[in-house]
């Protein structure tokens, strides 16, 4: 294969987003989806049903955490495409790599559900958890700072708004690593819920809701 | 972070629509596919295949209220996003919350399909698969009422359509919670199969669909 | 809710066909490749696993039947949504029947892979199966009668091309009708493939192409 | 069935690509995130759970594997799509069966991972699976064959970049043909981890970025 031009190069390289976010969105549907089949059910014979189920109350902690790192990725990469152009050929297999430790977490979240019991097992089950959002989010930075870097975004993006979009996506990504040495020590699922609810619901914009509610409350005013 | 003026700030938050309902369908699609997977097959080993493929019927009725719960959801949803203009950062994340609900109806489901020989395990099963249901139909209209309150819905519709759309979100809410109600003293899923079939089968679309036929009949009118 | 003027309910009823198309691709998807998840794979224990992976061929049949179905129909819904202009809130009712049947078809497959070895079991299965196979395609044809009586299809469709699409969506529906019948005389879950293989194998197209590529050859034309 | 004029043939037969890329995003999606199922997990009765973790290796290698191919296969199949103006009738078929050979990597990939132990029973995992990754590979070098043959590819493609295309998704076609063989002699599914990789990472574009980067940091050059 001899060297193409540059203009060449580009446009073998150079593509569309859609099918790119069609693919993500595929596969964050079906991993956090995929994640009900671990919930189990116990048996009916067992004498009281309902107090079986309350006791897996750390299987549906895992499950909660697993929806809400998945939820919070799919925001990120959202706001990262929403911001691209177009998509080269290294930014797609970046994608991919993320992508990868996205369809894997059912993984380690199964683990984490049948280790809860045992104390050896389930700081096994907490680390490898830990690296595995780590990962995500580390990929979700990654493919941001390559498309800024590589100069994907939209020419009508201003420059504030690309360093806001920076400074947000990236100090998750030293809570989860502080999070997993703490975990190697107290292995608690439950810290990951901190950081993931901590993304997810927008404390800043909910405050900001409220006072705008209470606003109109007193303007009263319908419909525009 | 320092607080950006309020037309970066829109920049930041306003998200075309595109991807919260191609993320929204693979969730829809995923769990309505995934329910098929809890029909148990009985053992060819057992004398009389076909009466124990009969015996099953609640089975069957828990999967067809729970697709139909399903369809219900994705219908009232697409009229939504057909009506939106953009989404902001909060309406993602009720969004999620909706797909969260969604995500983890095979659970009861499966619950439903496994208790309903026991009578205790049933009333149980049912009271959480009511107040799964339940969830659903209330962030849909949790969606619509906040896309309203933060006008995030196209300018070009009219104020009595937003209305009119209101008015059919809303009722279903109060039929689900009275159901739960019930459920405690009867468990019966038959009830949900009907607040489902009302919302889904639209009979004052079909009346008007066959009186349209009759009247077509009449003019023998053929293709425009 | 008080009767809405003709205007108004066209615009509360009618919507894009996006999001009909994405919600129907998820299913056709889901269903499809869920499928695999059937296959059962020998035990390493048993003496000659080769022998065994082959005396399963009617379990890799009737995956390969059920696949082709759900792709025999998903070419036909591809090619009626092609010619949708908008969908009625009736035609995303009707499409959900579909759906659901589509969706249900794994459950009927397992049961034909399971039942093949027993007599009285294997009827059973064939004529479920064979009835989720008529009622997948008996959907795909009220759909397209539904659009094409309600004037859904778009207007610059000639009346040939959409008489040429009806005639071609029908003559299924008969042969499915006839198969059942003989299947529960002789269960033969081979027959359906037949019907699946003369849908989906263009032959007439095929034709065409060996003789164009043979008049190709004869003119020595490159790319144009 | 009278045969129309060209014309008219045409418009029943070419269709947008926007389902067949939603269809196959899908599957794609999907058999990548469903191969997650088969990783299995050790018991906690088991004296060492971490050790028994890591003996699963092989496990995880096909599992890698897999999803690679499947990524490299989304990947050419994304190019394709970006170079197709519509889609023909017989090109929907031939995705289809793309398609299927997709969605039934699932199936050996577990089966790899079931017999790794037995000897025997390996060879015929490695061989199944090594034959399934050809198939994939080869069905896409048929799709961009035939687009091209049929003239679905833009205008507005230079001979140049289809001609760079075509000798980009041929030659891996060879390598695995020859790892076949070399699988019946010497079962190592590591040798298919080589060629997914090969084609996957993107060794040119990763020494042209890494020049860039070192000249960038000379300029010094900000964001544009």
């Amino acid at each position: 294969m001899s060297e193409p031009g540059p203009a060449d190069r580009r446009r073998v390289l150079s593509l569309r987003t859609s099918r790119m976010e069609a693919f993500s969105d595929g596969i964050f549907a079906i991993a956090s989806t995929l994640l009900v089949l671990d919930l189990a059910i116990p048996a009916t014979s067992q004498p009281d049903v309902g107090q079986r189920l309350l006791e897996q109350w750390p299987i549906y902690l895992a499950y909660l955490v697993s929806f809400a790192t998945i939820g919070q990725a799919w925001l990120g990469h959202s706001v990262i495409t929403e911001y691209l152009d177009r998509a080269d050929s290294i930014l797609l297999r970046l994608n991919l790599v993320l992508l990868f430790f996205v369809s894997v977490l059912p993984y380690p979240t199964h683990m984490l559900a049948e280790y809860f019991s045992s104390d050896n097992a389930e700081r096994i089950a907490v680390t490898v958890y830990g690296l595995n959002l780590l990962a995500i989010n580390g990929f979700i930075s990654v493919l941001w700072h390559y498309a800024v870097a590589e100069h994907l975004v939209r020419r009508d993006n201003s420059e504030a708004g690309v360093r806001t979009l920076t400074s947000k996506l990236d100090p998750s990504l030293v809570s989860y690593a502080v999070v997993i040495g703490i975990g190697l020590l107290q292995p608690k699922v439950a810290l990951y819920l901190a950081i993931a609810l901590f993304v997810i619901i927008p404390f800043r914009a909910v405050i900001r809701l409220v006072r705008r509610a209470a606003a109109a409350r007193r303007q009263k005013g319908g419909l525009p």
